[in-house]
């Protein structure tokens, strides 16, 4: 059965990818990704370094898709935010909980986004700039919609208080230890609450615990 | 007159100092502490790399005076704002306002100060350690101190608001240019009112305009 053999080769290497990936994370995370080798990767997976050329291309190669699936992860929750038929404040109080949510469980990652990017190049570099954008715009694009329906402040700039509510959301990665006295739910709820009230937001809709579950 | 230009000196040798300090901010905010050397310093001054050593014992000495000034600024503004005679969350707006107004001025320091800390190695890296824990207790008594008259929502945690605050804070190097669309004062003005609105602070006294003059 020639089908279930090619699945099965194929489940495999999705699943070496990962755990290359995983490794990878670790290592970037704990040294940095300068001081980091593709030596030391291979080390945790316990293969021989001419093995992981099978699975990526330079170490460049591995922090791009290390950046690339966390922008993915991001962009998802923005899709799943757009299609709740609720309104704009709702909408960010949702959007940032399940943000807070998938920082303070990943937050090497999360680190790595912001402290190693600097490392890409050339289309690398153009790709992930463009992303980032697509993050600023959403953002912006929410807290306008929700200044025009009258849920904001209304001489609130849109601009200003989109790097504020970022500021705070993006701090996460340089003083949580999932180790520490806060669960990630109460972390999540208290920050997106503190975010819209920042913005002028004065409670939130009844029907917002609906929409976070 | 020898005590005349004894003073000439020491005021040679102050003026001197401080070169080389804005000398090294230069080159490891634009380099990385890590990938810079003394050579680089000393090419900014106009100087000859051994003559450097008549101002600095090491690079590590320059990282550490760089991070101690940027602290001993932040602690002045703590004492300024410690003798207010306001209620809390006043003397919180103050504080917060001072302190945006010193990062929007000194983006280069503070970014070091954020980014580059992880290099200090023994004393240097207790000190600012213990520097770091003065600054957190600061905030944390204060917002202690303004929850407790009733200025604050009184269910806030104050080490987690905090976080959110100074998150926010910490933020400004990352996106804040000092060629962009934003004045320093509109910025600081904002931020600090976001700030006390998100702890629930709704208003703030008339009296502040006079208090941050």
């Amino acid at each position: 059965m020639p089908g279930k053999r090619s699945t099965k080769v194929a489940t495999d290497r999705r699943n070496r990818d990962a755990e290359v990936v995983e490794a990878a994370i670790k290592v970037f995370y704990e040294k940095g990704y300068a001081a980091s080798s593709i030596q030391d990767v291979a080390d945790i997976v316990g293969v021989l370094k001419g093995s992981l050329y099978h699975y990526i291309s330079s170490k460049e190669d591995l922090l791009f898709r290390i950046l690339q699936q966390s922008h993915e992860h991001a962009r998802a929750i923005m899709l799943e935010v757009s299609e709740l038929e609720v309104g704009p404040a709702e909408r960010l109080y949702t959007y940032l909980h399940r943000m807070y949510l998938w920082y303070l469980s990943h937050v090497e990652r999360v680190s790595i986004y912001f402290n190693q990017q600097q490392h890409l190049t050339g289309t690398n570099r153009t790709i992930m700039r463009k992303n980032g954008r697509e993050f600023s715009r959403f953002i912006r694009d929410l807290l306008s919609e929700a200044r025009q329906v009258g849920e904001l402040r209304n001489d609130l700039d849109v601009k200003l208080a989109s790097f504020f509510i970022v500021g705070a959301l993006n701090s996460i990665p340089t003083w949580y230890r999932p180790s520490g006295e806060y669960a990630p739910e109460y972390i999540a709820d208290e920050f997106a609450r503190m975010s819209l009230a920042a913005l002028g937001v004065v409670g939130l809709p009844e029907s917002t615990e609906a929409a976070r579950a």
